[in-house]
Formats: C-alpha cells, sequence, structure tokens
C-alpha cells in the first residue's frame, strides 16, 4: 500500500453559504448596547490586559498546546497534564506571574491535573492548619514543589459523612509515633486527586486513637512515596482508581495504609494537640470563623458556574447563528435578496433553550459577586464579634452552591444538545467540559445533602418568626419573606396583564411568597403532624431550591437597581438589556416551577398563560443581543476549543480541520483489515465466493 | 526501580459489613411476588433458554470479552470492535443462530462496531430498494460479506432536512452512468457509521439530476474502496470524522466525492427508474405503506428504551441497597442487632429518584408491546384496504420516540448520578452507556422536530373534532380525549383523598383533559388570534408530550386490565406489584408537569398538595419489591458490565479488582516521573535545595 500514511485532506471549496463569519458579523451589527462595555464592567480593564498578557504566552508554548486535548488516550492524558505542571511553574518564574495571572492561566488551560490538588488543597491546608516547625517542614517545601502533595479524605465506603471515615491513626506512646491504618477494604482512601501517580505526600484524614479511644477524624501529614525514586513506601499500596466518566487529566487514585508508622509531627497541631508521650488529647478552640471561609469558597464556585454556563451558552449560541436548517415558509429568511434556510436562532423553540442560559450565566455572576460582597461583610462584622448574618449567609451559600451546580451541569448538557448532532463530535468543545465539569455537584458538599442544611436553616427561622423571635432586617431577606407571607397566607398575584409580570416588585412578592409557602407547608407537616424528616426529604430539596431561587432573581434584580455603574446615562443601552435579561431569568425560572407558583395559590390559571406568552415576548425582545451577550464573556477561542463556538464563526472549514487530526486517518487502511476484513472481502474475489456475484 | 511492572494488589480484605451479597439476598426475601414469572411474562421461555445460550458461549470467548473495555484508547475501540464483528460471523456460523440469536448476541455486547451499520440499514435497504439484478449484485454479496457497506445520507450541513441535502449525482446519457459530486464543503456525507474505516460500499443519497433538471435525494449503491486493498478509490476523501461524545467504537466517517462515476445500475430502482440513455424519470407508486414500517422501527426503539432504563435502575437500585450512608437516628436499621448505617434506598429522595425510573421501565415494556400489536392491526387493516388507523399511529409513534428516549436519556443519567461519587467512575457501567445511548435522541427523527409531526396530527384532529368530523373510536383515543374535552371543559377533579388519586378512570380523565386542554389552547392562539407555528414552537412540543404521556400511561393502566396473564390467580401479588408501579408512574409524572394540570383547571391546589404526598405513599409501598422489580428484568452481569450493578452484590471486591486493572498501574512509577517530577523533588533532596527542609 504505497499511499500509507498519506494525510487525508479535504477538498479546498467553502461551505454553503452565507458563510459563518458573514452570519456573525450580522448578528453582532445587530447588537443594541456596546458589549465591550459591559465586558470591561465584568472583568476590569486591569483583569482583561493580564488576561490577553497570559493568553499570548500560552498559546505560543507547545505544552500548552490544545490541538490533540481530544484525542489523548489516558495515559497521553496524564503525560501531557504532568507536562503542563511543569512548565505552568517555569513560565511563572518566567514571566513573574502574580497569583491572579497564575489563576488565569490555569482557567484558560482549562483541564484540572496532577498537581491541581497540591495547589487548592495541599497547600491551603498546610497554611490553615499547621504549627510553624510544621510549615517549615511541609508547608515551605510544598511551596517550592519539593514535595507534591494532595489531600486523602474520602474513602471507598464514605463520602459525606465524614463522621464515618474508617481509617485509624492510633498514637504510640512508647515511639512517640502513629500507625495508620485501613482495618477494611472500605476504609481506602478513594478518589484522591494526585495521588494516583503524582504525589509523595498526603494529607490524610483518620481516626485519631489516643490510649484507646477514638477523637474522631483528623488530619495528619504523611509521606507516601520516595522522594528518590517516587516508589511507594513499605506498608502502603497506592494506585490510579481507574478510568472516569470525565477528569481523566487527573490521577484520582487509592490508597490504604498497613500498620503505616508516622512521626508524631505529621499530625497537623494548628488546632488540636496530642502530647507527646502521654497521648493527651488538647482540644481546638472553637472555630466558627471557619464557616467564613466556606462563604468565600461557594462564591467562587459561583462565579465559576457563570463561566461555565457562559462557556457552554457561547458555544451553542454562535454556532446556532450559524447553522441553518429548514426554510421557513411563513417568514422566510433572505440574504442578498435570496431565500436562504433559516438559522436555528431564529425557532422559538431554540432560543427557548438558549436565551435563558445565557440568562442564567449572568444572574450567577451577579450573585457570585454579591456573595463576595456579603463574605467581606460579615468577616467585617465577626471581627467585631457580630454573628448575626453568618447562619443566613452560610444556609444560603449552601443552597446556592447546590443550585447553581446543578443548573450549570444541566446547561452544559442542554446547550451541548442545542448544537443538534454536531455537538456530539468532541470538537465542539462541550462533551469532555460536561464530564469535566460534573464533579462540581459533588464536592464541597454533596449536591442533595447541601440543600437539608439549607432547609434546616429555613425551618428554624420560620419557627422563630412564627413565634415573634425575628425581625425584619436589611441583610437578611428569609425573615422579610416570612414576615411578608404570614401577614397574609391568601394573598393573590395581581397581574392582569403580561406586562405586569415584568414589575420587579411583583416578581421578588412572587418568588418570597412561593418559598414562604413551601417552607410553612414543610414546618406543618412536620411540626404538627409528625412527618420525619426522611419522608419529607423531597420537600426539603423543594424548599432549598425555591429559596436560592429567590435569591438569584432578587440579587439580579437588585444589582440592576442599585449598581452606580449601570446608572451612568452611558450605560443606559446596556442596563436595559440586563433588565430584560433579569426578567427572562425571572419569568422563565417560574415557567419551570410553574407547578410550585399555582399550588401556593399565589398565581391562577390566567396568569399562568400569560406567563407563558410573556417568556416568548423577552426571547423575542432579547435574540438581537444574542451573539453580543455572549461575546460580552470574552472568552477566547483558545479557551473555548471549540470548533462550532469560534469567535470567526468558521465552523465547516475548523470541524473539518479537526476531523484531518484525527489519528485514525493517519494509514490510508485501518489496522485489523487484515486479520477482520481482507479474508471476508477476498473471499468474495475468489472464483467460488465471487461466482453468486456474476451477473 | 527493580518493582517496576510489580502489578498493584489489594490487601484481601473484607469491606465494612454487613456486605453487598447479604444486603442483596436481605432485599430479594421482602419481594412479593415471584420474579421469574415477571421475567417468563416479559421476555418467554424460548427467549430465556437462547439467552442462556448465547451468553454461556459470549462469556467465553475472547472476542467478546468486556475486561478493557473502559481502558481502551480510540485505535483500541475499533480493533476490538472489527475483531468482534468477524468473531460474530464465526459464531453464528459454528452455533447455527438465528436472527434472534444474533440480536441477543449484540445486546449482551452491548456495544456498536464498524459493521453495525452493514446489518441495520445497508443490507435492509438493499432488501427493499433493488430490482432482482441488484439484489443479485448487491444484496447477495453483502449478506455473505463480500462487500461491506454502510448508508450515507446525513451531510455536514444537512441533517432533519432531508431534501437540503447537497450532494449531487447527475445522469451523464452518453456514457449511462452517474456523476456524484460534492459540490460544497457542507456537501459532505458526514457521520456515516462503518464508512470511517471499514466500509467499501455505501448507500449515497444523492439529488438526481435527469437533463439538468433536479428530482431531488435518491439512493444510489456505491463502491467507495477497492476490495483489492481496501484503499480509497481515485475521486473520493473518505475517513473517520474523530472522536465523539460517544459511540467510539464505530467509525463514523465523512466521504466527499470529486466528480465521481458510478454506473447506471447504482441507482437502486425498485421505485423509480432512469431509462438508460435518455435520463427519463419514471416516478415510483405511491407507498403509504412504508409509514407502517416506521411504526415497527419505532416501537423497537421504545422497546430498547424499557432495556435502556431497566439497565440503568438495575445497577442504582442494587447499589443503593449495598450503599450505606449516615445512621437515620429517627430509625436507625439494624443488623444482627447492631445500629448499621442506613443503605441509601431506605431514604425517601433516593427512592423519589429510584423507583419512578423501573416504573417507566415496566411503561415503555407495555407501551412497546402495544405498538407492535398496533402495527401488525393496522398491517392487516391496511391489506384490507383500510388506512384508518395510520395517522393516529404514526403520530403517536412519532411522538412516544422523542418523549421515551429523551426519559431514558434523562434516566440513564439520572441513575448514574444517583450512584453517588461512584457512579463517576467508568466500573459503574453507567457513563459510557450514556454517552453511547445519545444518538438514540437524534436519529430516526430528531427529538425535537419529531414532537411537530405529532403536534401537526393533534391539532388537525382538534379542529375536525370540533367540526364534528370525527367520532368516538375503539382504537382512536386522541379523537376520545378531544370529544370528553369538549362536552365539558370546565370540568373539575373530583379527587378529595389522596387514595382518590390511585383510580385508572381519574388518572385517565386528567390525562386526557390536560392534553386537550393544551391543544385547544394552541389551536386558538394559532387559528384565532394568528400565531406563527414559529412562536408557538415551545407549545407544540409540550402538547405532543403530553398526549405521549398520555399514551403511556393509558396502555400501562389498560394492560393490567386487559392481559389474561395477570388475571391468573397465580399471578394475583404479581398484578398488585405492577398496579402499584403504574399508579406511580402516572402519579409521578403529573407531579412533575404538575404546572399544566394545575393550568387546566382540572387539579387545585388541595389535589396537588394530596398528589405530592400520594406519590410518597406509593414509594413507600413499592419500596419492598425495588430489587425484584429491577431482578425481574434478568439482565445478566455480563451484559451489565457494572462494579456496582452486580447481582452478588460485591461492589467492594469488584469495583478495587477492577481499579487493579487500570493500566497506569502497571508500572510502578508513573510515565513522565523523570522528565517532570523527579527535577523538582530532586531540586529538594540537593543540598542549596533541601536547605529550607532541615529543622
Amino acid at each position: 500500500m504505497a499511499n500509507d500514511n498519506a494525510p487525508i485532506q479535504f477538498p479546498n471549496i467553502p461551505p454553503k453559504g452565507p458563510n459563518g463569519d458573514l452570519l456573525l458579523a450580522a448578528e453582532r451589527a445587530k447588537a443594541t448596547f456596546d458589549v465591550k462595555s459591559l465586558t470591561k464592567i465584568m472583568y476590569t480593564e486591569q483583569y482583561l490586559k493580564k488576561m490577553d498578557k497570559v493568553l499570548d504566552v500560552l498559546e505560543n508554548d507547545p505544552a500548552f498546546d490544545k490541538s490533540d486535548r481530544y484525542h489523548h488516550s489516558r495515559p497521553e492524558k496524564i503525560a501531557a497534564s504532568l507536562w503542563k505542571d511543569k512548565r505552568l511553574i517555569e513560565l511563572t518564574k518566567e514571566h513573574n506571574w502574580d497569583e491572579e495571572e497564575v489563576g488565569i492561566a490555569n482557567f484558560l488551560y482549562d483541564m484540572s491535573t496532577p498537581f491541581t490538588l497540591h495547589y487548592s488543597m495541599f497547600i491551603p491546608t498546610l497554611k490553615n492548619q499547621t504549627t510553624d516547625e510544621q510549615k517549615k517542614l511541609f508547608l515551605e517545601r510544598a511551596l517550592k514543589h519539593h514535595i507534591i502533595g494532595c489531600y486523602a479524605q474520602t474513602e471507598l465506603g464514605h463520602g459525606s459523612n465524614v463522621q464515618g471515615l474508617e481509617t485509624t491513626a492510633t498514637y504510640i506512646n512508647e515511639t512517640n509515633e502513629f500507625e495508620i491504618h485501613s482495618p477494611t477494604l472500605t476504609a481506602a482512601k478513594w478518589w484522591i486527586g494526585g495521588l494516583g501517580r503524582a504525589a509523595n505526600h498526603a494529607i490524610v484524614m483518620a481516626r485519631l486513637i489516643l490510649n484507646g479511644k477514638d477523637f474522631g477524624p483528623h488530619p495528619f501529614c504523611v509521606q507516601i512515596r520516595s522522594l528518590e525514586d517516587h516508589t511507594p513506601l513499605p506498608g502502603i499500596t497506592v494506585g490510579d482508581l481507574g478510568p472516569k466518566f470525565g477528569f481523566n487529566s487527573v490521577d484520582n487514585g487509592f490508597i490504604m495504609f498497613d500498620h503505616y508508622r508516622v512521626p508524631h509531627i505529621s499530625f497537623l497541631a494548628k488546632y488540636s494537640q496530642v502530647k507527646p508521650g502521654s497521648g493527651e488529647y488538647v482540644k481546638p478552640p472553637n472555630a466558627k470563623l471557619s464557616y467564613g471561609t466556606m462563604v468565600w469558597v461557594r462564591a467562587n464556585i459561583v462565579l465559576g458556574v457563570r463561566m461555565a454556563i457562559a462557556k457552554a451558552a457561547t458555544v451553542a449560541v454562535r454556532y446556532s447563528a450559524v447553522r441553518k436548517q429548514f426554510v421557513d415558509a411563513a417568514n422566510p429568511r433572505k440574504w442578498d435578496n435570496q431565500v436562504i434556510e433559516t438559522p436555528v436562532i431564529d425557532y422559538t423553540m431554540q432560543q427557548y433553550r438558549l436565551l435563558p442560559a445565557i440568562a442564567s450565566a449572568y444572574a450567577c455572576y451577579f450573585t457570585g459577586r454579591d456573595m463576595m460582597r456579603l463574605y467581606e461583610l460579615n468577616q467585617a462584622e465577626m471581627a467585631k464579634g457580630n454573628f448575626g448574618l453568618l447562619a443566613d449567609l452560610h444556609a444560603s451559600s449552601s443552597g446556592l452552591k447546590s443550585l447553581t451546580t446543578t443548573m450549570a451541569v444541566s446547561t452544559i448538557e442542554d446547550m451541548r444538545r442545542a448544537c443538534g448532532g454536531h455537538g456530539y463530535s468532541m470538537f465542539s468543545g462541550l462533551g469532555m467540559f460536561y464530564q469535566d465539569y460534573l464533579p462540581n455537584a459533588t464536592w464541597e458538599g454533596d449536591n442533595y445533602i447541601l440543600t437539608q442544611q439549607t432547609a434546616r436553616y429555613l425551618l428554624k427561622t420560620y419557627r422563630n418568626v412564627v413565634a415573634g423571635k425575628a425581625v425584619a432586617s436589611e441583610y437578611n431577606f428569609t425573615v422579610n419573606y416570612l414576615l411578608q407571607y404570614l401577614q397574609n397566607p391568601n394573598a393573590k398575584c395581581p397581574a392582569t396583564t403580561g406586562a405586569d409580570l415584568l414589575n420587579p416588585e411583583l416578581i421578588l412578592s412572587a418568588f418570597g411568597f412561593r418559598a414562604a409557602y413551601g417552607i410553612a407547608k414543610t414546618a406543618e407537616l412536620i411540626d404538627k403532624q409528625g412527618h420525619s424528616w426522611n419522608s419529607m426529604l423531597v420537600e426539603i430539596n423543594r424548599i432549598s431550591r425555591a429559596h436560592c431561587q429567590y435569591m438569584l432573581v432578587r440579587t439580579f434584580i437588585v444589582s440592576l437597581q442599585t449598581d452606580e455603574r449601570f446608572a451612568k446615562p452611558e450605560n443606559r443601552d446596556l442596563l436595559k438589556v440586563l433588565r430584560n435579561l433579569a426578567s427572562l431569568f425571572a419569568l422563565y425560572t417560574m415557567e419551570q416551577e410553574l407547578g410550585e407558583f399555582l399550588t401556593s395559590g399565589y398565581f391562577n390559571s390566567e396568569q399562568a398563560a400569560l406567563l407563558k406568552q410573556q417568556v416568548i415576548a423577552l426571547l423575542e425582545e432579547i435574540r438581537p443581543n444574542a451573539v453580543a451577550l455572549v461575546d460580552a464573556f470574552a472568552l477566547p477561542d483558545y479557551y473555548l476549543n471549540s470548533a462550532l463556538g469560534r469567535y470567526d464563526g468558521k465552523v465547516y472549514e475548523s470541524y473539518t480541520k479537526a476531523a484531518e487530526g484525527e489519528p485514525l486517518n493517519k494509514q490510508l487502511v485501518v489496522e485489523g483489515y487484515e486479520q477482520f476484513i481482507k479474508p471476508l472481502v477476498h473471499d468474495g474475489l475468489n472464483p467460488a465466493g465471487a461466482q453468486a456475484a456474476k451477473l
């Protein structure tokens, strides 16, 4: 086969016109606001400059090349990731990048790696939980990458139930050591990122056993692999836990300990301590302040959700402006006076899928930003000894983490499907993204379990409000909407036209009423009718969602009313577009949850019908700005890594180019031909086999 | 590194008890019906025997081994698939398997391969669309695998809009040939299974051009690769289109034609013909009968949905009985008089996720079966010249294909998530299954576009009913529920207790009323208020769903009332369980669509509250049979290929065993260590670097 290894090349002919670049240019010309202004408002000019600078470096560095990303096998993914990890350390030094710039590099590269947990969990834990002596021994070396670490908490048999962890760390008084041990198979540490292949150290959460008494899980910093040759140390079984639905660029691993001894200093002793020799336990001081950190982490997750949804929406919206399907006979689209097939973005059903996604990305931007503000406000108040904001903020942030990451997960997949058949190609950029994003629904609190925390707070607050022990406040919206509901639990929505439903006050009353109604009914069933917590879990999930949808809608609306940047005359057009988005987000959410709004009695059937039509009217109004609104997120092509979502709209050229690169195409004839196909086909060429084929 | 290539092995210690085998045995002891009876009813004894026989062969044949399936890279997947394709041909001969047995082998192997489209599209098309001469030339050789084919319809730029296909086949009168040509980049045939690497022939759908006149898409059978050495023939650009979200065991490919000549006989001439020399077109006879085949294909898809949901539910339900999390303090679970953590299946929220999935698998079983019955009934009627059933059957089958495959897609992913963190491991068996199942939502009619067909029929029927041109009939339920609605469009649901909601008549009235209400309102907006079809697409999607949910609920309920097998005294317990499942399916669906039931005015708020509580009550009632109900689907472990869903419940043993096999673990030290990790860590061992680490 002389032609073997001949590359496959598409002929150099254009797609059926009008081509994507022209269609996207026409879309951009329709925008009614200045895209760059919105981008600057969201990111700041200084951040955008940093992004440009870092992007320029990454796009020209082979370790950050993404062109083979969708072809890599599992071992190739790990190898590419380790290369990136080492190269990022070098680039950071070379370009003297600050923490924000390193963050931008990781954001743009957009794939977790074996070292990710070293930065996100190992180092932060060492910063927060160590004595000065331990900082010298562990933290300083970790910062220099002289040791590489991970964070080993979850076990094969226990995740959310941290108190059920089985790994033990028994203090040996005689030798001043701890013996770390995995008593059962389910005690294996599991899912630990970086552990499978890369780390030589781990923070291990193990039950502290002192003089026969169990003090529950505590953190230890433990060496697990040789610093000389990286082989596992004796007493340890460690490895990669195999292929996952996504996240295959990370070496999530397992580890089991067989009576593994570590020195006394391995026990991270910033808070609780173990006295050498006697094994006496010294209790930690009460640490309510750590809840503040959780709020910060979750605010960041919500801001991350914004980017995740924006990424998916950018791809789907741009491609929907380029992809044409059928001629809409009632309203044929024309181009240069010729009827062309209608770009799918012009179909209402497609708008109904795309535009609420854009709206939710902006909703998460405003809410994430506001959570940051409240986090800082709360830190300042706590420093003054005022813990009054904490409970509400913590409960809302738990529920918002759950609600928004669940939204992101389903939106990414919705956007992939909204790309039609080609959404199924990895070159859409959305398949792997969905797979890699999914763990967000599980880590930092399982999304189902978190809603129980939020609901517990809501029910407690309700009981306090009923008992007259809670008063309206500037910050506690939960108390406010509960009070409003209790004043008139038979209130009815006053809307008589679709336009009435756009009134921000009306929207907030409706969301508050619906949340309060669910909380009140749940409290009644539990407190008065004696239903068990377990039997109420479905409702408990619902009231957390109702509360957090109220928060998202409220923050979106109020931010537009109060943020002075939008009050400037030059941003008037922008404000109008964002107000429409806020309305769409609110009304679309209402429609999705219509059963609850109707059950609460606040809405009636006629209003439900008005609502549906108003949603369609808003789609029509927002439609001309669809491409501009995703452009405003300013996500570079390098980040999107999508043939369908390119800024220039050259979808088909880029997609066929990508297909040329498929490794299977490097051989003109498929491997396995000689063994599996040729014998069958050549049988037909033999005189005996071919007989039937002769005419 | 002396230890290199030492396999990683977990210590031989048990998981924390009670172990999965004991927990599943306890679950099975709770069943209130005979599992084997239900299995036999669903499959027949003869089918089960065939399944056992085929299973035994596959489990012992290395070409059908699944143990490396989740580790394979893309090229490994293709190579393994070609091996399977060839081996299946051999096994079929060896064991003299009939068509059903080959079908069982493909079902159990559960992964499409490069030859899949040869059987499912190439051969059937040759059977249906060829002349006798063409049968000899193409079909006979295809049946002997002397030629391997695929079906090339979809193009890069056109999928659902078949009339928009761009590839041309221009008849050359002088040479009696057709010239097949791809005029633009978007004319590239795309997504074609088997084309990328395996096929040497293709059915190509191309616009027939005769004497300058375009007759639209017609089928051609075209050789594309050499039978001698499998290289692409001159004038053809062909290859694999690259990695996909799933289905990577298939070589979906592209092909472009550059003025590629084929002989006159390539044009498949069973229906329309082209006269040699003159290029005169001979029209096909009107072929309304082909709609019947579509019903058959879609009935099979619905029966396939049953298996897809059953597979996912089997894994999630069994694992939820084994997986324990937290102690439910209000109702602690005991084992051997010791409090144990509660199996997650005992949490209401988990039941709310799992049990409706089981119910929907059974719903699809009854509906798929009934569609087959109606298909045969309709074929018989059409043979008598009666086309009265066809329109309703065709519309319902379109909508049911859309609704049930959409249900399957989301249920598979729900079940994967219901497995908690471990659902993310490929060893759950559900990740790749989700990815591979997804195309069902797109092929055989895009799920969104199909609902427009259904809605068109529903609106037309409504107009006929209003005009008095349609009468109640034994078979046409659409007419029946529309008539009932029009008799009393202000009807109210009479339920006053939760138990009332279990009444089958009440359930059917509610679903019929809700569907009719939506159809009537949509008709009004289009016909009286002049809304465009495009602006109504969201509602159009909803009325198709409402109609098909009615069909699913109706068939489930009526089958239990009329199927004589359930009337037998020995099946009384079984019938009771299935009735509960039917109620759960109906009430859970109502709850998901509560907004529509309330908007229609048929339900009120109090009934909505009753509904929610009745769903929870049904969960409790069905709960003891959960494992038995998935066992009844009798899906073998070989088919499930899941560490979590094994029949014996030995989840953790099987899962850790699978992790041992991860290829990355075959080397004690990760590839890339020398280059990317060692330099960092050894810097810390040098006197200069290590300084800071000294205590």
